[in-house]
């Protein structure tokens, strides 16, 4: 029998003083978005291998768990490659899942309809300090709404749980795949060449407007194009980065492949997130964050379709949770078009964030140990009981365990775990 | 593309109506045994192939999801079985990744340790109704304690937990395998058959005695040791189980190959267990369950090695929830033995009685929807919002929702999940 203490590679125990923390955060989250009328929702988290490898995972299809099938199906000697043996897979993320999920179960739900769902995600990737290869995801999800009410609560909602956090000062960035389509038009790079204006665009907080300047012009962009593109970034004083971007769209160039329709539309979704969130928002509650239009914000997946925004934190040089609008998506499962718009939260960056600050979880009611020692006879044990019992129904936890040789060190250990009252119970003998 | 709109076979999507229920419950097992001292941890799903498959686990090692080897070390053409393809595997239950992490966290953990673990398991099981490929599991267990503290903080942690759950009459039953082992041997059955003698002896409540009685004598075992075996169920009038039990392993035959030291622990083992639990019990609390001696209750693993229990639900014909104590699993991957004692709830069983019960979650606040219609203007839908914060403030759930066609049929949904108040709002023009 060769047994193995250790986890899976990549993956790993999760000890109560974490755990604690981690409990705390997900009843917090699951209480902030319910009073926003989320509902909570599980898939499983095996799916179709043909669902995971449909080319909407991107990078993650390559990360994918496979499930070996099972019983007669299972044949080495048909199979001509390793895939042939696999019908399933562990999913990567939660988006497809809650689309599959939103396809089968949709004539069962309200429309509207809003999903909140945690849980965990696996990746295959290569190890690194502190990512894992399980890992918690958090999601949630506006469905059947295509009005900005959808962007406008996920933002509100999700600042409120940052803030109930003690998070102060993060900052909401926000853009539009539309707008980001309209700029690169603008600029005139050819069409088929957005993709990779993106990527390098996507390092602006990386490398900063010159390193972009200096990619695109290496990337074979011309003098012209990368000028008109980075004047999105150059607003007059006073002026704001959206009304510039407003004034251009508003004005192409002549012979221009714009769209100033769409253009306008993706101006006007923007402008009432923003006038909206920043008007109801309550700064005590909501950590006092700044909501900014960022024309450099591109979000990696392709199927975004719409509004797009990310969280990040300054001080912890961490974005926390990100997002947007794809309203393409679920449709691919069912003939029916469903606008759709979500944020995941980074559930294990916010949970190292917090341990790294040594976070108290605030307190739940006293906490006593009750250490019987050995040799304890009947009576004095039920008398022991009974005494548990009745702090408990006050209220208390109440620890009742066996009394170690070395109970310095055992007190010492309970104390770290936040007891703060021990008793000793002895026989008669 | 070919998309699956199912969950993937055996496994189901969860609503929120199961979700909410499902939630409740976990909340309030967390708060029960948190309580009681027990500490909430996570282990990984997936687990080393070899720790799955050391005989363990029984039946349920023919029941294995397997993961697939990935990148350079997964090759077809080395294969000789598809086993040689596979590294890790989804763990069918909680008890071996629990011995795992306490033998590679221990140094780190309080001793005695009490663990909480809630958690998916995985069996690709034949589907059938009510019972799915993946599942929930409710572990505790108590780690380094050999006292009968263990048993007896289980079984009362465990009913208060039911109790608050609103069930009453439940019964909780007791057995002791060393207690099983002495009445086989004080029967006269070989030492090698005991294994056989349990398998038909656990069938007592569905077969009652004629029947387990038939089936030990035509199994070939002797008229003689089958009369002396069955006589432990035949008490005197107004002798307990127990007492009986004890008086006959008191007084083997002579030649008889007993143990009467080892069987006489067990009986007090039983004995202070009994005595505390029902001292300290608390009928209001504790759904006024009868806690029983039943010298047929077998439990099926075969790693027990002392008192065993089970809670039975007459009314549903149902039990929801087994273990026993287990002191040498741990020592399999360590080399320091270490007592264990553990209670499996059985979770979904559990849920599914309470969505039976039509069981309803306690009130949590009020629930209002608001429905903005279709073209409300940014100050309109501030304004909205700006009331929705004000009442979420105040301790409502608020959904802000758009306002569909069919608003009749949509507002009857919302009544469905518990809205109990409807607001309209509509743009100044």
């Amino acid at each position: 029998m060769t047994l193995t203490k250790s986890p899976v590679k990549g993956m790993k125990d999760i000890l109560p003083e974490e755990m604690a923390l981690r409990d705390y955060v997900t009843s917090l989250i699951k209480d902030t978005y319910k009073s926003f009328g989320f509902n909570p929702i599980e898939t499983p988290c095996m799916e179709h291998i043909g669902n995971l490898t449909s080319k909407q995972g991107g990078e993650n299809e390559n990360l994918i768990y496979k499930i070996m099938k099972r019983g007669e199906k299972l044949s080495l000697e048909g199979a001509s490659s390793p895939d042939d043996l696999v019908d399933n897979g562990l999913r990567y993320d939660l988006t497809i899942s809650l689309c599959r999920f939103y396809a089968n179960n949709a004539d069962k739900l309200p429309n509207p309809f809003k999903a909140l769902q945690i849980g965990n995600v696996w990746r295959a990737d290569r190890p690194q300090k502190g990512r894992f290869r399980q890992f918690t995801q958090c999601d949630i999800d506006v469905l059947g709404d295509s009005s900005m009410l959808a962007e406008i609560e996920l933002i509100t909602a999700t600042s409120t749980l940052l803030g109930k956090l003690g998070f102060r000062g993060f900052t909401v960035r926000l853009n539009h795949r539309q707008l980001l389509k309209g700029m690169a038009e603008y600029a005139g790079f050819p069409a088929d060449s957005t993709e990779k204006v993106f990527i390098i665009l996507d390092k602006m907080d990386k490398i900063g407007f010159d390193g972009v300047s200096k990619e695109l012009l290496a990337a074979g962009f011309t003098q012209a194009s990368v000028d008109a593109y980075l004047a999105f970034f150059l607003p007059e004083e006073g002026q704001s980065l959206l009304d510039l971007c407003a004034a251009k769209l508003a004005a192409p160039a002549a012979g221009a492949t714009g769209n100033p329709d769409r253009d306008s539309a993706a101006i006007e979704d923007i402008r009432t997130i923003m006038a909206c969130v920043e008007q109801v928002k309550d700064s005590e509650r909501q950590g006092g964050f700044h909501l900014v239009f960022d024309p450099a914000l591109v979000r990696g997946m392709g199927y975004y379709t719409g509004p797009i925004f990310e969280i990040d934190m300054a001080e912890f040089n961490s974005s926390v949770a990100g997002g947007g609008r794809y309203d393409q998506l679920v449709g691919n499962f069912t003939s029916l078009q469903t606008p759709a718009c979500g944020f995941s939260i980074g559930f294990e960056r916010i949970i190292a964030i917090l341990l790294e600050q040594g976070y108290a979880i605030p307190d739940k009611g006293k906490k006593i140990a009750f250490f019987a020692e050995k040799g304890l006879d009947k009576d004095a044990l039920c008398a022991m009981l009974s005494e548990a019992g009745n702090e408990r129904h006050l209220g208390a936890t109440v620890l009742v365990t066996t009394k170690n040789k070395n109970s310095k060190f055992q007190r010492e250990q309970l104390e770290k775990e936040g007891y703060i009252e021990f008793r000793n119970f002895h026989g008669k003998g």
